[in-house]
């Protein structure tokens, strides 16, 4: 009998399908919060996120099925064991995402930001002239499966797309044209929109620096739902108050919370989302967290290989 | 020799479209503001939004071209001589306002303008669950050009579309499902987002009542880029504070612009914008408009029928 913890905030038909999953092996259901040391060293399969520092490399951890797309606190040597297997939620979260990032852009586009600002100042002012998605050349940074939802969405609204992976592959549908990293400094002339999506590991920590802003469109607006590292604030500050750029909208930010002295809060041309694009925040999420668990908790149980394994040494999906 | 007096705010590669086609007849430039009594009483045809108090019903007057889709100024009988052939622009507005409209819609669903209100007091906030646009049913009513742009982009998003027409017609592609405007109140009770993009005409005036609003989802998104009038600011006011529905977004106002001490500036989830979507914010618009004025200059000048001629009894093009 194996020991099956889920730290899933599950309802009964969340349980059910799990339960049928796990092929009569009952399973413990807790939370991160009041889930114990003991139940955690114990078990054979997380499904879940449990603090990393909790984890101690279990010997007993064969399936470490995560709830988030980044693992960034995962892959840290000496956290889990050489033969735990770690899996992510990548696909969970595109839609909530990628829908996220087009209300952000479109609401920059359209200067609604700067209405709103106004509207609270019970003012009638005009804001000048916007621009049409149409028009646009968007530059998708990270094409996982949110940069290619996105790149879908913006395609479907008249935008050109360009993608940009860390690995040669064949051009998607999803995208006009694709290149890898490398190539990133050369596109960025190109962009309207610059989308980041990278997700936080070493490559990327720091990646935009003030000479990337400075290679950008004065009128690119850049948006980032990857990981905040990925642009030191004061680059991003200097970016959009020396107006290298037009605009920003932002999921994540180099230290989060944002503490609550940072001058990028007033920025008039920066939007700023505390880390809810993903999460929890759009209920069809959970669901294929959900969906993905029990899939990779009845592959455990016959034998097979799961989907969305963890590279340990890159952080993405094998 | 006809006088042709345009008082659209050209550039040199515009008047040479609109040259092209008056074939070799001078055209008189000016500006709404700089027009002379003389100069429009002369006039045989006017290419731009004279205001239609000046107009006097003259006799002169053949064709006049408005800049506008709306034409509630001109079709009060006494502004133009029965022989005045009155043409709008509609179709050079649909990509500006559908994509505004688009904007408002997703900034709602995904509570931007909350967490641009969070971010003004520096404040990392989580407002919540959020939802998708394709679950989303959308009920589009006016289903002209405008409204149908807007329909195929949000149904390239993913969503169901319901369309409320004036007159019954074959369903165009753009919609999944096609009603007259007297099925109206059967429909509200199914939508998620209801989008006025009705003209102001006798008809519509004040249409949206608290009635109708009650007959609204609680979670609904009511966005008005139409008119003003089609609702009164206090049903507005209540159906949003009382929470008879989620959210609203208001290109238009009753009472243009909407007065300092208006309490609907300071509702939480009501986005104003000063009726900005149209006008020639998106580039596009004008190119459009300067198209439209020069194939009916020609088509004038050949003696043919011009296109977008409004019906003086309904004020929309025949």
């Amino acid at each position: 009998m194996k020991n099956i913890l889920c730290v899933l905030p599950v309802e009964q038909r969340h349980k059910d399908k799990l339960e049928k999953a796990a092929a009569g092996c009952p399973i413990i259901y807790s939370s991160p919060d009041k889930v114990t040391d003991e139940q955690i060293a114990a078990a054979n399969v997380i499904l879940g996120c449990v603090d990393a520092k909790r984890v101690k490399a279990s010997e007993n951890l064969e399936l470490f099925q995560l709830n988030t797309a980044g693992t960034d606190p995962y892959i840290v040597p000496g956290v889990l064991h050489e033969n735990t297997v770690l899996c992510n939620a990548t696909g969970a979260y595109s839609k909530a995402v990628a829908e996220h990032a087009l209300a952000s852009l479109l609401m920059l586009q359209k200067k609604l930001h700067r209405y709103r600002d106004a509207q609270r100042e019970n003012n009638w002012t005009d804001f000048g002239t916007v621009s049409s998605i149409t028009d646009f050349t968007v530059l998708v940074v990270g094409l996982g499966d949110i940069g290619c939802h996105f790149a879908r969405l913006v395609k479907a609204l008249g935008a050109y797309v360009i993608g940009v992976k860390r690995r040669p592959s064949a051009k998607p549908d999803c995208v006009d044209e694709l290149y890898t990293q490398e190539e990133l400094e050369k596109l960025l002339p190109r962009a309207d929109v610059v989308f980041n999506i990278l997700p936080g590991t070493g490559g990327t920590h720091h990646l935009y620096t003030e000479e990337y802003f400075r290679l950008m469109k004065d009128s690119a607006i850049f948006i980032n739902c990857g990981r905040g590292g990925a642009v030191a604030s004061e680059v991003l500050y200097k970016a959009i108050s020396e107006k290298m750029i037009a605009s920003a909208a932002i999921d994540v930010t180099e230290v989060e919370p944002l503490p609550a002295d940072s001058p990028l809060w007033q920025l008039d041309d920066l939007v700023i989302t505390p880390h809810v694009s993903g999460y929890y925040h759009l209920p069809h999420t959970f669901e294929c967290i959900v969906e993905i668990a029990a899939e990779n908790l009845a592959h455990y149980f016959a034998g097979e290989e799961p989907r969305n394994v963890v590279d340990f040494t890159t952080g993405y999906k094998k």
